[in-house]
């Protein structure tokens, strides 16, 4: 049961949302701004270093709903979405990727983690600045995400079909307003 | 040194937000939104809220940033910001806010430490849901603020004087635009 009086009909950070539109709607820019851009780091490789970083913190709702959104655009590919659970130094990815979320799982221990080595490593598979940024803060605002769903024990669906349903509704319209102005899809 | 490209003469957190406007401005509207209202926490008790936090990721550029506008906040009492640094529990502070500080302590390890017990001894010592909310959203935002500034590395002034003169231009200004567009105060 949540920690405070929320809509129980909206799942997750959804419910969370709604009770603080005045935070949500930048929460919602800042998603957008991270997830849903081509510019360097595809919308999929954005994706599973959310889904790796709440797999790390054991966020259940966040782990779940963004790999069903990764796997909407991985075309199913929801084995590759496990591999990355799983470690992303065994999983059929390219180098770079491996590199970021080699930073991204040092971001999820604490900013101090990542080393000089670390970003070296990236560069020389290829990462520009931009991409080591934008892991950094894709990796740190998760910590926030994360936090915010299980620190206030948002209500977390156990039915995976939800998930499915909904990440296809984020991948096709985005992290706006309607995440949590509008019902769940039937 | 930083992990990437910055400008050199912006420090900390400035020189990033400066880097990507993009998330910037989502991040100083949801800083805006958390930090610099009155509605339920004052905002010396939610820049006492970011110092904790802030201090117990080791994050000395929000630490000491945080702990010079909560200070500008409460007339000049850094000798309370220090007490609730070593610890709310013998700070001379109210009930409510110890117990607030204490759910804060806890999102900073993790959103699941956050108990049922936690969440009851602030709500009976006065705090509202809103208070619980912005609490927890404020401890999960400096756990994404803390990890950007130290997982890009990036500039960590020593000289102390300089964040007691920015600091009172946030407390005056705020969160906006300008804490990256404007030079630093001379």
């Amino acid at each position: 049961m949540p920690h405070i009086l929320v809509d129980k009909d909206l799942p997750g950070i959804r419910a969370l949302l709604a009770f603080s539109p005045r935070t949500a709607e930048p929460m919602g820019v800042l998603a957008e701004a991270l997830l849903r851009t081509s510019n360097g780091l595809a919308p999929a490789e954005r994706e599973l270093i959310a889904t790796y970083v709440s797999h790390l913190n054991q966020c259940f709702y966040c782990d779940v709903s963004h790999g069903e959104i990764a796997r909407c655009y991985l075309k199913g590919d929801g084995e590759l979405v496990d591999e990355v659970r799983k470690g992303p130094d065994a999983a059929a990815i390219p180098e770079k990727l491996k590199t970021l979320l080699n930073i991204a799982g040092k971001v999820q221990k604490g900013g101090k983690y990542v080393t000089a080595e670390d970003v070296s490593a990236a560069k020389e598979a290829g990462a520009t600045d931009a991409d080591i940024h934008d892991t950094v803060l894709i990796a740190a605002a998760f910590c926030m995400f994360n936090r915010y769903v299980d620190g206030l024990a948002a209500n977390t669906p156990a039915d995976l079909a939800s998930y499915e349903k909904r990440a296809a509704q984020v991948a096709e319209h985005g992290y706006g307003n309607h995440i949590y102005t509008t019902p769940q899809p039937v």
